[in-house]
């Protein structure tokens, strides 16, 4: 058999000690599929001392991770450290600037450096590989980039993130509210203990534009991503959807507009024959719509140890097998980085969609002739409207309505129409429907 | 840009056509991302004069396809002829003894010949993809082959045939029985005029075991597929399995067993909350479970010459990015032929699981007590049991049972106690639940 393919693991968190295991236990199953070993030599971490899962004594130990790629007996490092910038990124740098092989499971690194990383893998014709960073253990990286690869893709959402679909089907299940659920999923250790990145959205924007550049060839822009999380919603948002045939859940959401981009990351309501109203707990779940393969669909688990080391793994074999005998290990995106698109933001404003619009008023007479009113201003065409009694706040109601379809921006004017009233009681809170 | 990756077709029906099709409309894009243009260069069919849906005055003519692969100006030769032997499996042969790539669709000539092709591949060191044969537009073999590389596949089932779901769900969504939805689908070209293949669940056979191949890294074993088609159900099975909670899908499975592998292809009851339950019409979805990714779905368009072709074409463009520079191809399956395991076929009988049963029995008394005497001699645990008036037939009635967690050898048992009975009108009907 070939040579062994040497990996350097730098991070030994949760992932890194799932990435161990499973090289050590599916080890002849991954040379026979690989052609050749995958052997884990060097490891490094912030803190050697710390107490972990995994039996480390058959690996040597490197304080620094960011030599790890210019160490003799290391073919590829595999960046598990996290955050957009730091060790990791300095370790990511240094390693392709080695002329070695990178995998990562870092969303963050990956959609704030990605570029550069990518341009770094291509100039030093190595591999940069992130399968494991979008979706955890789904192949949906691979999926895009090779399996759709004939198609131009037109829209590319999904749920991408386990967190809040965990806390999003556990409101719906048991009518509990948000804040309550978060606090059981951090005991749980379902969530972080500060949940931000999760719970705003910022984790699934990462995701999201990173699979927007894969699919559309654009240029990763993070900051172009519209978020809105999903710390605003109430258990009546979820009932009164449930009510109206929809589950809520956090959608990522990218399109090209012509030459624009247009992403998104919000709380959605999907129609209950959606495959993804079917997607609970921490699942995570893609759809591709392509010009000739139609609809793809790609789900799975989105986070934990094993899922993660699959895909990190993955890449690790397709590195295996690719660089054998010298072969070409291909451009980290759809095509090289200096042909990626620069895309400009798409305003969301002519965007066609239907919306639900909550509000939480005043319980007093004219608050919702004053809402239909500034609906009818602004052109908005209300399909179905539901006022509530008490929804727990002080002398607050609950208004909720679906509109027909239209332009968001009319949408957007008539809460400019409403700004400032003395009638809410809180800003109002908007979630496109997906269509079916 | 570098040299075309230089495309012989062979077969220009629905599916040629739209190779074709997608070749011209996104051609821009494949070359972007295959690093160089795919071109198609020379076209064959049976029959020349035949008219068809595209230009083909662009391409040259050869008369006898088993000679594209000898022809200077072809790299690649895309067999969309169809049909286990002749034509199709001639130019296969050829192709790949000319030293020449093959990119087939054709699950029936992969099922029966996949191994002595793929042999053939290795020897000539050239690549032969087969995405297409697969769930039409579904990267699962790639996403099987190398998305799931690191994992020890335990289980692989799926939705594999669409004209069986199509006829399943419709049947589910009107009440109307088999043979009217058979005739309906017919008319409409959803069905074949010959269906044998595809209600009888041999085209579903197929599939099942090249994807039990490709995930268990076994040799190829269509005759060891226990294969039932859809023929027999009732629109009374389908409201019964309703009222229980399930929904009735043509399910292909395969798992291993120590070293023995277990393939079967039967209509199954999927519960309303297991993601095969919601995919409707003709889409396809095949579920693997890996022993560190977990459950993986990939759901998409299993026919239709637009997936199809899209799945044609990726594997162009890999072959188009791997050869270029002289890399490695790979070989067909995870691993070399000569390394797939011949795995016997496992006896279903110690196989632990719930079974739905349905008697046809004349009216008359005592039925009842003869058919539970023979669960219980057999050891046989019923769940439920629903006893319907008249189904229709002459004098017939039906009854249906679920049976609790068993060995599937006592409800074979429990049949064959049964076996010559005056009492039934019909063989009972047996479908396997699947678990959550």
């Amino acid at each position: 058999m070939a040579e062994p393919l040497r990996v350097a693991l730098a991070g030994l968190g949760t992932v890194g000690a799932g990435v161990i295991r499973l090289v050590e236990a599916n080890a002849d199953l991954i040379a026979r599929r690989a052609g050749r070993p995958i052997k884990i030599t060097v490891i490094s971490a912030r803190d050697r001392s710390k107490k972990r899962p995994v039996d480390l004594t058959p690996y040597t130990w490197e304080d620094d991770m960011v030599i790890l790629g210019e160490r003799a007996d290391v073919d590829v490092v595999v960046e598990l450290v996290g955050g957009a910038d730091g060790p990791a990124l300095s370790c990511a740098r240094a390693t392709m600037e080695a002329g070695k092989a990178l995998v990562t499971a870092n969303k963050a690194m990956i959609a704030h450096h990605g570029l550069e990383l990518a341009a770094k893998a291509e100039a030093a014709k190595v591999a940069l590989k992130f399968e494991a960073a979008v979706a955890g253990g789904i192949p949906v990286i691979k999926g895009l980039r090779e399996g759709a690869a004939a198609n131009e893709i037109e829209r590319v959402y999904g749920i991408l993130n386990g967190t809040c679909n965990y806390i999003l089907s556990t409101m719906e299940d048991t009518g509990r509210d948000f804040a309550d659920v978060l606090a059981e999923a951090q005991a749980k250790g379902y969530a972080e203990a500060d949940p931000a990145f999760d719970i705003e959205g910022i984790d699934a924007a990462h995701k999201l534009s990173i699979l927007a550049a894969i699919s559309f060839g654009s240029k990763i822009d993070f900051p172009g991503v519209e978020t809105t999380g999903i710390t605003r919603l109430r258990a009546a948002d979820i009932a009164q959807a449930h009510a109206l045939g929809y589950v809520i859940r956090l959608i990522g959401m990218a399109e090209t507009q012509g030459d624009k981009l247009f992403q998104r990351v919000q709380p959605h309501l999907v129609p209950f024959g959606h495959p993804l109203a079917h997607v609970d707990g921490a699942t995570n779940a893609v759809v591709a719509e392509g010009n000739f393969s139609g609809r793809l669909l790609f789900q799975g688990a989105g986070a934990g140890d094993g899922p993660t080391a699959s895909a990190v793994v993955a890449d690790l074999i397709d590195i295996a097998r690719s660089t054998m005998g010298g072969g070409e290990i291909g451009v980290p995106f759809s095509v090289p980085v200096a042909e990626l698109e620069a895309m400009a933001p798409a305003d969301s404003g002519p965007r066609l969609g239907r919306a639900y619009i909550r509000f939480m008023v005043a319980d007093r007479p004219g608050v919702l002739a004053e809402i239909t009113a500034a609906m009818r201003d602004a052109g908005v065409s209300i399909e179905s409207l539901i006022q509530k009694g008490r929804a727990g706040d002080a002398g607050a109601v609950m208004v909720a309505m679906v509109t027909h379809e239209g332009p968001e921006s009319a949408v957007a004017e008539a809460l400019r129409l409403l700004e400032g009233s003395a009638s809410l009681t809180e800003p109002p809170l908007v979630m496109q429907l997906l269509g079916e």
